[in-house]
């Protein structure tokens, strides 16, 4: 552990839209901020192909070019943007401090927490080996892509309910694959799935291998578990939404959030429970989860902490 | 009055970020979204030069420039984008009932509404001569093309003294001129406002021009209204914060607004009062108003209005 501390006016810990958005604002209000990367910097983005919906790039960008635009621009700015994860926190009192690369001691005034969330994989090879090419955890983002094409989606609950409807506005049909013999989905959210003719729900059923010709996906190879039968489904795309894990678990201790561990902010603003902390993007969002929401709100979290580090200075000046 | 009677699934009233973003994400779940594009097509960076705070554009981008690129993407998803403005609606009931450029009727199943705000300014030809070359309405957007630099602002609410502390922790001084003899912004506002070295608060003071050699500002000829006396304040910025106005008139007697006239929208989504109307961007937020939140949200109005259609589609579906 190195001897020295280092104190920082704004820390933002995380890489995604979020956490450079909240760069660019915090260093053009020249608040000096340091921004840690993580293990994955440029977040979720970085292992995607094309973007299309990110407003600004008419003709659609490749996700680690749009990150890499990103930094670039927050580097342009003035921020400080370093490699290496914040280990271990303590939010007892002010200036909080954070170890990051498990050595180093920092003191910061204000924290901007930008930590996303992973999807959650089936865990086979196949599935990382198609990654972005026919293999999603967006169909938000992704579903467009196979329009008028046949498509399957695996998952049993609200959000891959939802996914499944979206994609049923686009493809020719959904096949939806839930591994138990019924929905963890709402009964409402299951009323609507049954209502739309061109989706095919599936129980017992688990997903053995995603196989393609190397390039681009052609079915998923599924096995029922009460007909102990194996069968090939033939799609172009197959979307995994079996839920997301916010990247919030060092905060636990201090910061409050959801059982789901998303963090908890307040009203409409991006602060949470301890004051001059803030936090935006996915780690606070379990319902939109795209990148210029994130965006959005990581502009959000650098306005709402330059307000309040300028109400510090006012008490710090007037003592 | 045309007697043609169009129904749209989804209708966008207004073409600035949020209104762009939502064609963008609505388009892309094939709910074929109809976008009129009111009085001022591509919102306020239309009128506006730089636009550096943007992310996705390492070296900043011209506003007009990247609302070019916002219709481009909105347009090569397929959205319909038209010309006109909407001049008068019926809620009532639904399918909603709107009027556009004063003839022909449209029936909407669900509307969303980017009708953005519009800055107050001071009414000076001088002002409007400058815009975007020394003369700006958002100093979080425009102070740090100031950096160092002296500058003066306008204004005496709280937005204006907001600006100001924002404007001093870059500019070298900051000349907060208020027209008044006494500030409209709230005590702990002024008191921050008064702990700042940098800033010099001048109360009874008119702004009578703003000078420069055509190109750039130089500074603002003041005249105060007690000692009667007529001076010019060397300044390169010269900043309007006298409040802004949400286009909002056409839908005060259907939609739930604050007295200023931003919209409601419930809890952290963008629905308003009316089921199956929803609100983005500048039209609902008085507090953050940058082009990436108004994106930001014009996404989440998209997926909560595909949501809401997906319910109805159910509940008509199983009647």
């Amino acid at each position: 552990m190195s001897d020295e501390v280092e104190h920082v006016k704004c820390l933002i810990i995380g890489s995604g839209p979020a956490g450079y958005t909240a760069a660019i604002y915090t260093a053009r209000a020249d608040l000096k901020p340091v921004l840690y990367k993580g293990f994955l910097a440029g977040g979720q983005l970085i292992n995607t192909t094309d973007v299309d919906n990110y407003p600004g790039y008419p003709d659609g960008v490749m996700g680690s070019e749009m990150m890499n635009n990103f930094h670039k621009q927050a580097e342009r700015m003035g921020a400080d943007l370093r490699d290496g994860f914040i280990s271990k926190v303590d939010f007892s009192q002010r200036p909080y401090r954070v170890i990051a690369n498990e050595e180093k001691t920092l003191l910061a005034d204000s924290i901007i927490i930008s930590t996303g969330a992973a999807p959650k994989w089936l865990g086979l090879e196949s599935e990382q080996k198609y990654a972005g090419c026919g293999v999603s955890a967006c169909a938000t983002c992704d579903g467009f892509f196979f329009k008028g094409e046949d498509v399957a989606i695996v998952g049993a609950g609200d959000t891959a309910a939802e996914e499944a409807i979206h994609l049923a506005g686009l493809s020719k049909k959904v096949y939806m694959l839930v591994r138990k013999s019924e929905f963890k989905a709402s009964k409402a959210m299951v009323h609507r799935l049954q209502a739309l003719p061109n989706i095919d729900v599936m129980f017992n059923v688990e997903v053995k291998e995603v196989v393609g010709n190397g390039i681009a996906v052609d079915g998923v190879r599924i096995f029922n578990s009460v007909t102990m039968e194996e069968s090939k489904l033939p799609v172009t795309g197959f979307f995994v939404a079996i839920g997301h894990q916010p990247n919030t678990a060092i905060f636990k201790e201090w910061i409050d959030m959801d059982e789901s561990g998303y963090i908890k902010t307040i009203g409409r603003s991006t602060k949470t429970n301890k004051p001059g902390i803030f936090c935006c993007g996915d780690a606070q969002d379990p319902v939109y989860r795209q990148a210029v929401t994130a965006a959005g709100s990581g502009c959000m979290a650098a306005l709402d902490c330059e307000r309040h580090l300028s109400g510090i200075e006012h008490t710090e000046n007037t003592k």
